[in-house]
């Protein structure tokens, strides 16, 4: 078995039969995992998590990227979520024993072939950034496609991959490494979205909160409470206990409380034993003392 | 892949010679899992821990029981430890799909076998027993080896399988199917070791504490403090952080503080998962959530 490597392409498209198709060409490579795949009408984007080793994950990816080229025409497309392209974003995520290094190796690979094949300009985001500009993707996206094509030519916005125009169709692709990321969204005891608001801008990076942290409060009508959306980029640097004992620590100074909370998508192993290893100041639990993930390296390695 | 079973046999000793025939007997079958083995002289007790398809492990256990018979003599054992034989305790463990009724039927089909080859009466404990005292291992184990051929020959301690005598040198055996099992020692901040039993008192199933849960006081005298050993035989009706946090009160009362915890063998990824939904009050985790296993639940369906 060859080190493993997680992608999780996002697709701008929320048709079932386009849907259909794209994960059709991704999963018609032998020995590709799909872990998981998701999409909605509001942001109009599917989310697909696909795991396998390197060059088959490569492939499918490749795939399933050509044929959303192909069915997608960004020229109508409207959603709540910025977006460049056909295929927005393909980040390649490191797990088990894989690097960072050789995601990155993946993600220039998988930047080149599609260019090649499909005349789409590809931007390298994240680790695998060619400036320190490109390494924040709310950067390389801004104008979203309807901006591309005046955006594209500058010098410092030349793509990495393929041509310095926009695709007509299919807008352009940003791809990269980058470390797992946890979606964490918090629920709170409150419906004045003003209070979460104030608790969000607290945890948020660029606002004086948490390095790594990304947060945004949204009302959740149905159950009559604030929620806090949060995003965790790097949580071995910022691990999630921390994160959630400083939003009940904001929340206090409102009188509110913490509700429940859920992840949204998955979650790294790592990030759980982390918070076992907080509450209970364990010492010595790691994945090899964790008897599922003991017997699953072995069966990799037999 | 068929379903995966753990098995955690005790062996009466702990001969580095010995040891090694007895794994490599273990081990002499292609497709076993050897996840842990640890023995120390003050128990005089070797403790192994394998995984593998049923009839797989099965064939393992067999293999190193019968070898452990051959090389043990129990009339010149000492240790620390309880034991009844040469093989101590075979316990068979659900692990992933599988249940505690196919786990009882491979203890059965151990004891039958082993009996069979070796002569050695065998007792059925936990899910397994056949007979509500014969549940519980201190009662079943109570005379030790020393005690055996005295008390063998009672009609309420007729062997579940093999004659109604003890081996001359092997002793006799217990197996059954059991839930796995979590070992979790927390060290306090004291050196007064009447506060550490105390406590322990205070969290022990038959001294009024927590169902399911055994806990002792020791000194730990190279630390300067006192560890709380415990061991907890149904995390899911009796979560781990419902032990901690009631060890933690117990400890206030003496003005004694928790200054670390260790897991004591290998926890199951269930008690882990656990311990995050409730201290990040989280509804959607398991262990499809966690990538790491996910992947290898797929992988062993492929």
């Amino acid at each position: 078995m060859h080190e493993l490597v997680e992608c999780a392409p996002n697709f701008s498209t929320s048709d079932p039969v386009t849907v259909e198709k794209i994960l059709d060409a991704i999963t018609s490579v032998r020995g590709v995992l799909l872990l998981d795949h998701s999409y909605d009408d509001y942001y109009n984007r599917l989310v697909v998590t696909l795991a396998g080793e390197g060059r088959i994950l490569l492939q499918a990816v490749l795939r399933g990227a050509v044929k959303a080229a192909e069915l997608i025409d960004m020229r109508t497309h409207k959603g709540q979520h910025p977006r460049l392209g056909a295929v927005d974003v393909v980040p390649f995520v490191p797990i088990a024993d894989s690097t960072i290094e050789s995601c990155s190796e993946l993600a220039k690979s998988f930047g080149r072939q599609f260019s090649a094949t499909c005349d789409v300009p590809v931007y390298l985001y994240a680790e695998s950034a060619s400036s320190p500009d490109r390494r924040d993707i709310d950067w390389t996206r801004e104008g979203e496609y309807e901006g591309l094509e005046e955006r594209i030519s500058r010098p410092d916005r030349k793509p990495d991959f393929g041509p310095a125009r926009a695709h007509p169709t299919a807008g352009a692709t940003i791809t990269g490494a980058r470390k797992p990321m946890v979606g964490f969204n918090v629920n709170i005891s409150t419906h004045d979205l003003a209070i979460g608001k104030k608790i969000a801008r607290a945890l948020h990076e660029k606002k004086g909160g948490l390095v790594g942290v990304r947060a945004m409060a949204a009302e959740i009508p149905k159950m009559g409470i604030v929620q806090i959306g949060m995003s965790i980029y790097d949580y071995e640097r910022t691990p999630l206990y921390r994160v959630y004992e400083l939003l009940k620590l904001e929340a206090q100074r409102h009188n509110v409380s913490i509700v429940s909370s859920e992840f949204n998508g998955m979650a790294p192993l790592g990030a759980i034993l982390d918070v076992a290893n907080y509450y209970l100041r364990v010492t010595n639990l790691n994945d090899d003392r964790i008897i599922e993930t003991a017997i699953c390296k072995r069966l990799q390695n037999q």
